[in-house]
């Protein structure tokens, strides 16, 4: 036995409440160590008779024979089993039973073979406590984000209207030169309105908009008024307007919520800079030493930035002009909840995406949250969070985060990036085990997955510009547990490195646009659609091969669904161990075999019989 | 190296902020995994140049040489290293370098001998990440609290004033059968009062009483009203009369906050039982099904029980008379909030101690937390958790809990009873060190220790009335982090075994106390206020002989002790590898030496030079 590889905690992602009557347990154990591991459970204060006259009781566990756990996921490390229960009174006590020959227990791992003592074996001191399932703790995340598919559009880019009055700095389209985050093209919301046909027609559901508030910068994290609606985008008139629209088609809305940090011209952080501590909003912010600015300004009084530029007070990151907000101050508190509060009671908007959540308190985030939720009790949270992200996901907090950690895998085993080191399909196979049992099942069926957005290149470019590549990880981002978005002009095969040159202007021109690589992407949202088991998150690996990185894996639903990729630049024939039945949902054609060939950069997807 | 064995998370109890400045990190190993650990890290966004141009970044990582991390605790199956660090702005991504050989990271394990490439050295998709220290995150608990010694009170049982008026059942001291529940000796707040000096001279600072409200039962866990001292016990009057002289004394008060449950009397509950789904308070409990009352009535309508009975509602446990609150219910949430105001608002009470905290949901704690410590920003709040306790003590819902994960160590090191298997000195020293990297360390020494309560036997009878094996456990329990507690009567060698036996009434005859016992106790709180590394959570184990049962560890403060226990039947020589050269604290001699021989059940405190 390898002890050190057991893992469990209890009130944890890997015992928690799913459900009013359900709880979800899981146990890591080091790879191939055991053949079966049993849950032994029952109520803390549940005893039973023993004697007929009913003088010796002990303590009653549920299951006689106990519960034999599932071998969810398995790799290279562990292996992971998982059991669903509904505890008759809402708490439990458990252990686990490892080949029936250990115990393994909150404190102490104990021998069955050498002491088989019924004393120590049901003695709860060394049982795991599940102490109570109350409803107000389980973690519930709005019904109609499940099912949504995503779209994330970066205004200044998208799309600008005939009628648009702004100025942009560059016509639409390419510019000579690379585009940069000082060009502006005069995308608005008015062109958004336009298009939406066009989102429906792919078959889009909810739309994440990077911020749309009054903001010097073409990407607009800089916000200098969070109740209008930036000129150049419109007037909030036009963003009801926009939000109305949405809702007739069916299309969810959510805006950008930078609550980390305004932007230098914010009226708070001026007044700081005219009224020093004599301003209201002094702690507001968190300024660290005199003189405030300690930069140059432009011309117009802007912060002049320089690599290495160390700011007086805190920033986002070291960028002068992202003065971060101190929101236990009650002014700077206020002043942002009302704004949470505000567009969702003013404009009917259906959720928030949390910029740079993972640097805001928790304390805020709860606030928040009570705030958002009773305003409208389905609307949705998402923070941008790069790393692990269940101490934000406890239910009291945030609902998901953008799925970061999947996106990196998907990089690393599909793309091409010199500063990220490539995964093996084994990698793949032991980091998504890892990741799906990172967060409790509600969570992981309600991530925020994506492939690129305005944070990062363009998938495209990542897949060095090869679209039967890039389509594959779209393919995995939709059939891997949790929502998928699409980046605007990903399905029409845009591409772009790094921030600033993923947001170009959004290509509308039909004759520059990949049709057969956007139909290929509609095609994969009506899969999606219209079988639950591509959406569902009972997703379980089934096959992988280092040396010819291919993966196979199974999606369980109504009808099964089994997913071969081949991600190389050679054919690559997949040998199961039996043979499967079922057809190809994009052939028709019927399969009834057990080697499967797949050419370059290919995939098959098997509805099982 | 042993890959299973390694564990850290950033944002847990293995990274977290101590203070504004400082965050902790911890990370486990396989015992003797390594020789050293080095921990690498630096501001996520700070970059400097390595050309004179400055065309080329590279990240800043702030320790050139990295910082080794200290080998904190050490046991026979891991290693514990700790790193305290200030990041100069409130964040750092970080990695541990595992003997110069490996980086370990929050993805992977790279393997730095046979790849040093320096890109993915400082490859920061793959570090750790403490995204931002913010003040409101801190836990943070009142500073009174760490040099508290505790004395919990059974009212019922701990001293009847001369001029009581109640109306006992039994006469004070020990009845001719056992002790029971049933019995009532009379015990009251003016008897309290009138021992007040008693505990000043005894060195107690803090009292937690078990629940005082108006409530038919003798341990008053079945409150009928909340508001209200029991009749038996005196008026709220005189219970203002307790808190003052208390204070006057330097003792703080903490009630029982019984709010998981209430008793079958309370006004809701009967309005329930009276009115049904008409009640108003339908919802403030959990009727199951009907008949609501699925059990026989004694004459005076209380609820008859029988083992075995589930009623029709939720209970704590199987108890009819017990019950559970609905605390999402608005009218029973608001009743029990504005009860945990009145106290401290009207009576100027420390703190509340939180009856069956874990089965009471964290979204109420929350808003307790927020109602008490509105009231009174240093109130107290520990709960009674039985179990690995983080998930409550975030700095959200609870300040600590007693330390019942401690308790079972100490019974089963020193303790005999047959249902609790008795472990090694090894044992307990990797069961401590588990325990001690468990929580955050203000938590960890904060924490309410304790070696038995009313819901215990009384350890002088798991020692076997063995008053010398009885003092260790005082001894190291007041020498292990956290604060130290004594059960009335303790000090004085009073006896019993499980609930009710442990209820005895408190000794006050002169010649039936354990003078000596009191004396050594009475030195025990001197030592813990008088020396800081008494106290101080600095606990490190410096020996332990699993055939003799010897222990010895240090404690660190401005001047270090060194405890040794024999906890043995015989005479015991301790070898250690280096001379020890300080004084004996209680007999004040000087000690120079490397061998110790301690007599049965005995210990040496020494001071080090």
């Amino acid at each position: 036995m390898n002890k050190h590889a057991l893992l469990h905690k209890s009130k944890s992602e890997m015992a928690y409440a799913y459900d009013s009557d359900t709880l979800h347990i899981w146990l890591r154990t080091a790879k191939d160590d055991f053949n079966s591991i049993k849950l032994v459970y029952g109520d803390p204060f549940r005893y039973e008779p023993i004697d007929e006259a009913q003088t010796k009781w002990v303590w009653k566990h549920e299951n006689a024979n106990d519960l034999m756990m599932d071998k969810r996921f398995s790799d290279s490390e562990y292996d992971y089993y998982f059991s669903a229960i509904k505890p008759e009174h809402k708490r439990i006590k458990y252990a686990f039973i490892l080949d029936d020959a250990y115990l393994y227990g909150v404190r102490e791992i104990y021998d069955l073979t050498h002491d088989i003592d019924q004393k120590k074996r049901y003695n709860l001191f060394n049982y795991f406590n599940f102490p109570y399932l109350n409803e107000a703790d389980i973690i519930r995340i709005p019904k109609w984000v499940k099912d949504t598919i995503w779209y994330e559009i970066f205004p200044e880019r998208f799309k600008r209207s005939g009628n648009a009055n702004n100025k942009p700095t560059h016509p639409w389209g390419i510019p000579a030169e690379k585009v940069t985050n000082h060009m502006f093209f005069g995308g608005n919301l008015e062109g958004i309105i336009e298009s939406l046909d066009y989102l429906v027609d792919l078959g889009i559901t909810g739309i994440y908009f990077t911020p749309i508030f009054k903001a010097p910068s073409s990407h607009k994290y800089d916000t200098t008024d969070y109740k209008m609606i930036d000129p150049a985008f419109g007037t909030n008139a036009d963003f009801k307007r926009l939000v109305d629209e949405s809702h007739k088609r069916g299309i969810k809305v959510v805006l950008d919520a930078v609550f980390n940090h305004c932007g230098y011209d914010h009226p708070f952080f001026q007044d700081v800079i005219k009224h020093g501590k004599n301003s209201k909003y002094y702690n507001s912010f968190f300024i660290k030493s005199e003189p405030m600015l300690n930069f140059d300004l432009t011309s117009d009084g802007k912060p002049v930035y320089h690599r290495g530029l160390i700011s007086n007070y805190h920033t986002f990151a070291f960028t002068p002009y992202m003065p971060k907000w101190n929101t236990e101050d009650p002014l700077a508190r206020a002043h942002l909840l009302d704004v949470a509060r505000y567009w969702i009671e003013e404009y009917d908007i259906d959720g928030w995406r949390l910029d740079v959540s993972n640097e805001v308190s928790h304390d805020f985030w709860r606030a928040f949250k009570q705030t958002v939720k009773q305003a409208k009790p389905d609307a949705f949270i998402f923070g941008e969070n790069w790393d692990y992200s269940f101490p934000w996901l406890g239910g009291d907090q945030i609902d998901t985060v953008m799925n970061y950690e999947l996106i990196y895998l998907i990089w690393q085993f599909f793309g091409f990036d010199v500063n990220i080191p490539r995964i093996t399909a084994g990698e793949l196979v032991r980091m998504t085990n890892k990741l799906l049992v990172s967060y409790p099942q509600q969570i992981t069926e309600n991530m925020f997955n994506l492939v690129d957005s305005h944070d990062t290149a363009r998938i495209l470019h990542r897949c060095k510009e090869n679209t039967r590549l890039a389509f594959l990880t779209y393919l995995f981002m939709f059939s891997f547990p949790g929502t998928p978005t699409i980046y605007y002009g990903g399905e029409i095969g845009m591409t772009g490195d790094h921030d600033p040159d993923n947001r170009r202007c959004m290509i509308w021109d039909e004759n520059h646009q990949n049709h057969k690589f956007k139909a290929q992407i509609k095609q994969l949202i009506r899969w999606r659609k219209s079988m639950d088991a591509f959406g569902s998150s009972d997703f379980r690996w089934i096959h992988h091969d280092d040396s010819k990185n291919v993966i196979v894996y199974e999606k369980r639903g109504s009808k099964n669904l089994m997913f071969m990729i081949n991600n190389a630049p050679e054919t690559n024939t997949i040998h199961l161990p039996q043979a499967v039945y079922g057809y190809d949902i994009e052939s028709q054609k019927r399969v009834q075999n057990n080697i499967f060939t797949l050419i370059p950069y290919s995939y098959l997807i098997i509805q099982l019989d």
